[in-house]
């Protein structure tokens, strides 16, 4: 497929010139991030200490073939659906809920032209990071309102502040929301982000999360082309605004596959670690009468959340398939069925790292296995928007029939 | 199809010259479960109240042709899957706990001569039920070893009790277990309730599931034909003993059909009836910010119990397909996931029943609606077996990979 | 003490010149709490089935001299503390929760003119109700404004009705809330039951509390003495609005009593009439880990509960010696308090109402036993006023510093 | 009073001669553990990043007079009650839970020689702790098996490791459990912490209690004077036994002080940092109904926790007094309403500790404020013994009216 050249004044876009690199799209994406996660299972604890940026992680993940996934075939990528997306960020959230997370903001940074933008800005964007192999970040955060776009004789121009862009450092694209002055909604803008005049700050260092780089981003003056506006075709559209129903999906998708990894951990550590109670009666740790209801009690917390996940995932992508033919109801029964899951996601999690220390005992809690990390993670991430905000809009569903306003949450 | 008269004896058998019933086959039993459910909701509370046998309910559910179900086409019945058996079990469930019960243990009678008999007696007991639509009951309580097999000259007899027999009363069929002087394992022995020396007594006075007729049945020197004990192709069996997950998912489906009707009883209660309270700053009750939130609490539970009750049914049945080829293992994965669902449904069904009075308000605990019957009836039938035991079962398959014993409960 | 005549004009009051009962003052009113309980208790599951009036329990109420309890001893009263007047109710509560429900209104119906009128008529009530042993109830709700108090030429009369009117039928005395034209607050009144014109109707028949007489009361044209007509000293001072605080403990209190007398129950059965289940291990039920384990978390969450409605009872008593010196904050920290404990209550009493099942096993939902009463007592009354708007009053206090605001519920 | 010269061996001991400190004993230690604590707090975030030893902390206390509490006045101590102490211990506990820990096996070690040994033992430890201001530890770990106490010509000798030694980093002395070759109960040896052989290990580097020291000794032929061998006076007494109610006490005192710092600290947060969420329709994050509900259910747990602490540690002051007269019962009384408070507490603090980020957002996770450390020292503390079979005790004597085994851990 050729890609027509579409902003031809950008100076700083890697051009159709530039070498390209050579990325094989994924056969069995699965097994990719299965063998990706058994490499990062290695550092994943130690890395968690030092916090900042999984430089090497990000490169294998660039040369896995995994970016391509959720760019469309006609575009030069994957061509995966959702369902496949969801299970190759599970599988590396069960050992790195970090990686996963700023892995996850690509495929949902990729698709934001064709649900904002032009079909050209759609093509355009898709095909070159087909091509290039951009890696995407997340730099969206609409509680920020402090980034401006304005218009002076010499273009367009960002000045401001953006928090909580995980993922930006060492990001090759950054899509943005700016408030231009008078208007309440937003502008989203597109932009490398090796632009002049952005700094993307080292100032993540948070309890959980913490090789997320959820940092700030300035722009100075930043330089803005017009093609880089994205330009809505259809403004409200159900299709339009169901980025917040995929980015809610990913966030319990994420939550489900720290939630596995902690209890596959207590489990191995169980299984070989711990030693029974005093007043157990029991000769194994692994026979002990507590420790299995336990372990009983949270699986049937964790089968629930990922039953829900699942049955959530499966009607993102029967949604996403309708495209612009999306209506409200089947957007509103997606956004009720992920908010569902999303919450049964964050209790099971929360469960399991508190207790997973009750199956392992009081060694477990060594700084050397880190197994703190699970909760801190889930702890960090699970506050992204309020869970009492998602009962809410579960229970005004269930008792009103009203699907959840549409926005940057639902 | 031409059924083979099976025992030649039996005089009280309503033998093949008799008129049978005109019974069609159901061709969507949802939606005539879901007729029926309508009939039955209009005097459930009342009919809770008496207790009793639901005398004309059980005749609707004959006329119904819905005992056709899980007979295989191929002995002149439906041949429904379990999928859809347990959708007509639960649409009942929904309005009546009781009658989802009695029905429910139809099925769950009419394949114990496949699983525990001779390919004669499971020709026999098919092909006749099919044909002269015969209502089985449950009078199997393996933990009631009060009832004696004996022979002597004139052949076997019957004697003693059995307790927890559900439905026996207006049954037509009744599969009960005895003990045999020197065995440990049970007889099962397949009869017809109406033969001589059987007394179905009515002591079943209960809180809960008032009108299933769980009481105890007396058997006085009951005649019992050679060709009514049944007979074990393969004692043992991954698939003779699949019935226990059979009746282990359809406790759980009823759970989740109870706690269906309950939150949609508190949803229809609460958007017509109920005030705002007077310190809550709305004007409607269905604005309340808790109302909302509890809405929300209950729905994410009752959704993940359904969603593991579904998957399970889906291996249940895929697990049936197999019959005598089901290995161990795929007999111990239905089990699992099973024992998941079935402490799922427990959970969210004992909260929904008790909580929908804090959705709906004092008012709502007058007498007339009846709205406790879903708690006494949830919290009676979730007694069937311990739920802490199922948690270990779960628990210990998690962590040891064991998977449970097959037995009576798993 | 010389009671002077307070209403000469009133002909249907009984008079000092009317017998009257020979009631001595209770010397340890716990102990005979609980000897009246220990017979209450034998009739209990039984009186539970019938609803209704219990009239001779009442009689025996009025013979043990309890209803002198809270009568200042200035009045010719037994001058106890509410602490005492807790511990009362309380053992009533364990076996009987209606009887504890309809007892407990007495004293804080007596108080009722010392709060809301007169000095005199403090005097007149107290020493009457101390001399002739009257029996009050209450018919306050003041979510019910249908009943109205006007004035024509010939005096005061009460039309309308009142719902939820907990002991009315074979009370002596009862106090009510009347709405006067033009005005929002409410007048209370306090007349005899037996006033012509007052009709306590049969029509409470709800699924629990089912021996309160908790139902409506019709007045019709009833004749009120201006004497009768609380006339406040001091409207909206701490003290005057103290009995919420009172009539909360007391419904906390009685939550604590049906709690314990549900655990008391479930431990009795176990011990003597539970099986071990069949894959426990164990030889007797009270070995079973779970049961055990059940049992203590049970036992946790009550003893939390005592100790806070104790600690309420502490401080209520202490606000209550101050009269009408309490202060706002004295009131307040004891509201705070009392909520606390209600909510605790609250919590505790579900978990063993309903979980006392699942340690008793599933013979223990045989009708003949009622336990099934301790859920339907205890769900009915915690329904009064929402749990979620005692807890946000809490949080309220502990986030903002904030008092609950002073009114009937709080 | 005059202290006899108890080791006159021993050249390691700092004599009477020795310069003693001059610490003044503590007229409101409360207050003085306030102004502590006030001081601890500015620096106990950094201090918990750094782990090691809180050197300058330590100081401060043994500065404070706070060492002397437990001591009797008869041997120069404050003779402060064990109420007094668990206050001191909680106010220090709210804003650093690893110096509370240190501290608190401070009295806890102080009392040994009273329990453990003889009357002389008794009265030179405490004497010469008062005298010197000595600090204690606690080496105690029962659970570890390693350490040997022998004898050869020239005296006892301990050779081997103790794990979990809590303090022992710069402590003065050291109460150890060592075996002895053919006994089954540990011989308990106090011994000063400088004497030759004895490494305190920087081995103890876990997720929580960070500034404990609960690293691992070894002791290198480190010599004995059968002066420090303790020589219990009635082996097996419920007094002799008691240590181990005061131990547990102490745990579900300082895991009380942590939630209270966590919840004050989510409090101050949230009313002056956090913003409303932009569904909630409020102006002011305190204003939120559903953080109002939460801080409400927050505060109900912590209060019973807190009342059920406070309820114990008036049962164990009275207990203590009765000392060698302490009874079985009153012991057992005293055991399972410790083991009663510590499982509130620790219900209590995990659910605060977890839930305090829901009421503060997401920027609390900036790990600046260390907000984290609340959980992490709770959730590393609340594994000293499982939680679990601390309820099956309290299930035990609720069902069957037997009292917890005394043992090193009821």
């Amino acid at each position: 497929m050729t890609v027509t050249p579409f902003i031809s004044r950008s100076p700083d876009l890697t051009g159709q010139d530039a070498p390209c690199p050579e990325i094989s799209l994924p056969e069995n994406p699965v097994a990719i991030a299965q063998e990706l996660a058994a490499e990062f299972a290695a550092t994943a604890a130690e890395r968690d200490r030092q916090g900042g940026t999984p430089q090497a992680e990000r490169d294998r993940i660039r040369a896995s073939g995994l970016l391509q996934l959720a760019i469309p075939t006609v575009y030069g990528g994957a061509g995966a659906s959702w369902i496949t997306v969801a299970q190759v960020v599970r599988e590396i959230a069960k050992v790195d809920a970090s990686l996963a997370h700023v892995f996850s903001y690509h495929p949902l940074g990729v698709i934001i032209p064709q649900l904002y933008g032009s079909e050209a800005q759609e093509r355009y964007y898709y095909s070159e990071t087909a091509r290039q192999n951009w890696f995407w970040c997340n730099a969206l955060n609409p509680l920020d309102r402090r980034l401006a776009l304005t218009r002076d004789d010499s273009g367009y121009r960002l000045n401001g502040t953006k928090s909580f862009c995980s993922g930006a450092k060492d990001s090759d694209y950054l899509p943005t929301t700016a408030v231009v002055a008078g208007e309440e909604a937003f502008t989203v803008v597109v932009i490398p982000t090796s632009r002049a005049g952005i700094t993307c700050h080292d100032d993540w260092d948070n309890i959980g999360q913490r090789q997320t780089d959820s940092g700030s981003v300035t722009f100075n003056s930043v330089t803005v082309y017009p093609e880089e506006i994205l330009a809505p075709r259809q403004p409200g559209h159900p299709f339009q605004t169901f980025r917040a129903c995929l980015a809610q999906l990913n966030l319990a998708n994420i939550y489900v596959g720290i939630a596995q990894g902690a209890l596959a951990a207590a489990r191995d550590y169980a299984q070989t670690q711990t030693r029974p109670w005093l007043t157990s009666g029991v000769e194994l740790a692994t026979e002990d009468p507590y420790r299995l209801h336990r372990f009983g009690e949270l699986w049937v917390s964790l089968s629930g959340a990922e039953a829900l996940v699942d049955r959530a995932a499966d009607q993102v992508q029967a949604a996403w398939e309708q495209g612009w033919s999306l209506t409200e109801q089947q957007r509103g029964d997606c956004a009720v069925a992920i908010a569902t899951a999303k919450v049964a996601a964050t209790q099971a999690g929360l469960a399991i790292s508190n207790q997973m220390f009750d199956l392992m005992g009081a060694r477990a809690t060594s700084r050397q296995h880190g197994f703190d990390r699970y909760w801190r993670n889930l702890r960090t991430f699970t506050l992204h928007d309020p869970v009492d905000y998602k009962l809410r809009e579960v229970g005004n569903w269930v008792l009103n029939q009203q699907y959840p306003t549409p926005g940057f949450y639902a």
